[in-house]
């Protein structure tokens, strides 16, 4: 059983991840950045130990959870001080479990699917945590770990799990990148960003009860050329926003007529 | 003061509008529709008459309330068979004010700035209500209707309204059109959309707290190419839904640059 963690990184998720464990008994025994102000700022929170030198990791902790960028999870198990048998656990969506194969004989990833900040806490309880280990003995340490954080544990490969982290680029980045835009147009009117947000929630709030191609509504939909016409005119002085509003229209298009048909 | 409507339309808004008329004890005195059956539905919904004839529609009410398809407003305001004086507004984000002139001496628009469907209810008072009128004091008419029904009525003229619409083009319907598209690719490797769904939920309550520019993160902010790139070698089967992601990606990078330059 998991009752200790060294934590390796100490950006977004490390942070909340690093807090959601404290929170649930878990001794935080290590932080690690390579910014020592991240790290002891994290370490703070946490009540732990901090370092900015890989060299300097303690050896004895029950488990290694490395949240640092996708880029560098290589060169971090390159220099973990570790034999070969501690159980190192990375934590991001679009990496193979198999960049740990070599550095450790027990060894998985741990992938909570969900957007992180710094300064927002969430409520761990809700998000499905994705597990995945080279081993059925390390699985079940690892499902013990994470459902004491969620409901919601999964068995989820690292291809599967490549997927999700596709599909969260669409719902998540691309998704805030559209609530950009709309607050720029409205700004570039000296309309307030306010209005806009119950439209947001609601849009959200619709496909918890709805299929969002069920969802679907507007003038794309409808392929209802004077407004989205007239729409593609009002926008002719931002060429780049005005490109988006002409691609995903004729996109949305497309794929109810195919359904459709 | 306005005691009681006639409601032209009877789809989502046309429905969800009457019912929270209805609510607020405004008696809705008649409610029409091209096609009986969704008159009728509606009529019984909101305890009213209806009507399929434009010519049937009563002349006695103090606001005649349009909700039907933009394209059909035009045809509405030719047939109404009412004299001069009558209070007629119609509820589309996208039509200018100026269609109801020369059909009446008071009008005005009336736009909830929010998605409906007929099923789903909807509280209409944290919802922005829009107002525009032709004349001061059927301003203060709409806007005591409208203050009826919501904490947030705003004077918007028909120009400002277009910019929302085009607002909430992004933010509704392409969003929800990338929500589509996440579990289509979700779908595809028999993944559950359910496994989403809390990530769709925080992206939206994000930026309740935090400008969506500053809630940007992923790996086209990042200008990640390595992730990227492997995404759109995955997404190689279903060129529509690479393109989206390829120009989406794009867009991101460009507008961080330009915001960071």
């Amino acid at each position: 059983m998991i009752t200790n963690a060294v934590i390796i990184g100490a950006g977004n998720l490390a942070t909340q991840l690093a807090i959601a464990l404290k929170n649930k008994n878990i001794s935080i025994k290590q932080v690690f950045s390579r910014n020592i102000d991240n790290a002891a700022e994290l370490g703070k929170k946490v009540d732990s130990d901090y370092t900015n030198m890989l060299s300097e990791i303690i050896s004895d902790a029950d488990i290694y959870i490395i949240a640092v960028k996708d880029s560098a999870i290589q060169e971090v198990v390159l220099n973990l001080p570790l034999n070969n048998n501690q159980f190192i656990v990375h934590t991001a969506g679009s990496v193979n479990m198999s960049i740990l194969d070599g550095f450790s004989s027990n060894y998985g990833v741990l992938y909570p699917f969900q957007t992180f900040s710094k300064s927002r806490n969430v409520d761990f309880s809700e998000i499905p945590i994705c597990i995945e280990t080279n081993h059925p003995a390390n699985l079940m340490k690892l499902q013990g770990l994470a459902s004491l954080l969620s409901n919601s544990v999964n068995q989820i490969n690292s291809d599967e799990r490549k997927t999700l982290h596709i599909a969260a680029v669409f719902a998540n980045n691309f998704v805030n990148h559209l609530y950009t835009i709309s607050s720029e147009i409205l700004h570039n009117k000296n309309l307030s960003f306010e209005l806009i947000k119950p439209l947001i929630a609601e849009t959200a709030e619709k496909i918890k009860s709805m299929k969002p191609i069920e969802a679907q509504t507007g003038p794309a939909k409808r392929n209802d050329k004077t407004i989205t016409e007239n729409h593609l005119n009002e926008l002719r002085t931002n060429p780049d926003i005005q490109k988006i509003y002409s691609f995903i229209t004729d996109s949305i298009f497309r794929f109810h007529i195919n359904k459709n048909s």
